[in-house]
């Protein structure tokens, strides 16, 4: 199988079939990364380009990683020491990087669709690593291979996304894909964070937190992000733990099988008790594992080494 | 053949025959980017140092991408991070580097001279990314093949350079080797940007840009380097426009076969339009893809590899 | 032999034999870079995350060149990019580093004690590259290598320190290998720059510099770290240059065979006079040298790959 697409923009782009064929795919290298030589040659003279116009350890190191484990050359541009800073277009750095002839760009930026316009010049695939308010799809793969590892499945199941949804690009990657196979995504958070017609996207919107988690199979906690915010969202930290924040009394309300899922990194204390965060229903962990595995995965498929390559 | 010097550090140090060397070497490496798999062993097992005390994505990236399809071991170090800032001295941060054996150092910095400084403390060979006002060899080389890949040759074409003449490396390497290839250049700027005494380099001077490129097989343009300049050597960037842009009514009087060249990274609507950098005569991102290729083909001639490791 | 620890983060935490096995370890790969090709396949498919939370160009450049020849997979993270900017513990970060199957995470870290409390929540190995001025092993393990490879021995040396004990990281994990390994050690430096009780860990503390070079086979000389201090502990430059720098005139008093160290970058005309550090007894770049071999040997040791790699 391949995907119907050279790159991997949005999950609203993706059929059900394209995300279990990743899925599927990802499942299949997570052992890579178990092996004591982490490395197949799958990726092998291939050129993969990290184009990070926001800072990001984790996303940057885990799509680096993933690279190096395939045997990719892997280049990473953050946007400190790029062109753009001398004035050059999108697009011209776009085209540039593409007469370099890198197989794959993985591009984060702080403007929604700014991946998605490179991603239209350039015969290289795009990946969006996480674009303004708009998509993480990355992130999604790895919560969503992340709960059918631990669920077996994602037909059927409930899943409560807390917090500042409008803001959210990892929310909104999350609530397409869950409800594209099958899930049912229910939101809470302040009334400022809440999207205005949200609804129409399949999702329930919880009047509190405790409605959410009552009955939630998976408790997906957003990270209050202080450094994205221009207005005042909330009116303090405190508050908004007291209103949102996950703390054992609230998850003693749980399933007894709930997962809690965070995508990091964690603010302890806020929006996430660190006896959650740390607790036994936790696999904030097992995300990140996954997350190399996703993105090994992505690099495979996009490459075309699937159809050739050996892991 | 050998190159008759360890270092590449400007093309006024190289004769014809060692640069028809380096293209000839680049133009059979041309093709290794456009394999399916992007990878020669030939440097491996060498270590390739970018030393870059300027930010540069461009170059940075193309000299990465050039060591790794090689096959080398590419350590970046940028300024920011540099032993520099604790106040160590050139020459020392060189011996240094030096200690931890390396093949190759590519050096980018703000003063003209210190690659030439560096090389000659070090055992190493030394590659000059461009330095100050002085001369900027890859960049020159890069153009070169390009001309010749379009003209099939380089002889007897007439070259004009437009712009700040004056603090331009790019320039200054492309008139030694151009004149040294035996192409004719004439150079068209306000006054403020052409050297007082540069016809002594075999260099014309025309009055003004339709002077410059009436006749010319290729017109070069060069970025209008605001970062660069401490004075104001024009009034406004719009004036700069209207005197010494290159539009599609300047276009019109030019050859009908004639390439139009740029260093990057652009300022659309200032020296050049948006209509000239995409339109057919531009070959601006041939000279990116040949700018791997020349420094493919610098790291492979000066590693030695040439004389025993294959491509 | 193995290492009786998964972790190397301080000189104090290891015994005689431990140290001499890293040291014959590593003098076993001084000759890897000295051949053509730089490179021995041991730790192909490990992956090593160099985690700076300071700034360093020299130990970071030389793990990555150690890491690279021994064929490893090497990921850079520096903080400026890091998870911290954005509020992550540094526990969270070790741990979600963790979940990326790293082999070794080598840390730099401004607080003492930051590389030991990450290396208590990871099944890694971790290195110390330096944590705030409590150790910098990997340095005083160069020092060591550099000091037998020159004398054949390091028992019944005499080698004195001069600068600023207190605050040097460098000069406590030397003062615990060099005693450790039957050397004596001899500091010297400003009263507020030799710590209240430091004859208990076996030092003499000398009234001046003429008194701690008088007879020593090794002088130290630390570097003053101006970026590192935050009270007035001297009053100029010059004024520490008059009673504790070392020019010829002191040299002259020295052994006939004496070595000068440095663990670098030096001041020239602060702690020591040019014509010192570029002299005949001056094996300062010899450290650096040796500084590639000891991290090549940490990470051969720790990945275990000393028991079924080759070199």
């Amino acid at each position: 199988m391949q995907l119907k697409r050279k790159d991997v923009l949005a999950i609203s782009d993706l059929d059900k079939d394209e995300i279990e064929f990743i899925l599927d795919t990802a499942q299949s290298l997570v052992e890579v990364s178990a092996r004591d030589i982490k490395k197949v040659p799958a990726l092998r003279g291939k050129t993969v380009i990290n184009l990070f116009f926001e800072a990001s350890t984790r996303t940057r190191t885990s799509f680096e990683i993933a690279g190096k484990r395939m045997s990719a050359d892997v280049i990473n541009i953050s946007a400190s020491t790029s062109s753009t800073t001398k004035g050059e277009t999108l697009i011209d750095t776009a085209k540039n990087l593409e007469s370099m002839s890198p197989d794959i760009i993985v591009v984060r930026h702080s403007s929604s669709g700014a991946p998605a316009r490179m991603a239209e010049v350039v015969a290289s695939s795009v990946i969006n690593a996480g674009d303004g308010c708009h998509e993480h799809p990355s992130q999604a793969l790895l919560d969503m291979l992340t709960i059918r590892q631990k669920k077996g499945k994602l037909e059927g199941l409930r899943v409560a996304i807390i917090g500042d949804i409008s803001h959210s690009r990892v929310a909104r990657s999350n609530i397409y894909g869950l409800i594209k196979m099958g899930a049912s995504v229910v939101v809470a958070g302040f009334p400022t964070m809440i999207p205005v017609g949200i609804e129409k996207m399949g999702v329930h919107v919880a009047y509190n937190i405790e409605e959410a988690i009552d009955g939630a199979d998976i408790i997906m906690m957003l990270r209050i992000q202080k450094e994205r915010m221009d207005g005042a969202l909330f009116p303090t930290d405190r508050e908004y733990s007291i209103m949102f924040g996950l703390n054992l009394k609230r998850l003693a309300t749980a399933k007894k099988d709930v997962l809690i899922m965070h995508p990091g990194p964690i603010n302890r204390g806020v929006e996430i008790a660190p006896e959650v965060a740390d607790g036994p229903y936790s696999v904030i962990l097992d995300q990140v594992s996954n997350g190399v595995a996703v993105r090994m995965a992505l690099l495979y498929i996009l490459s075309g080494s699937q159809q050739g390559g050996s892991i």
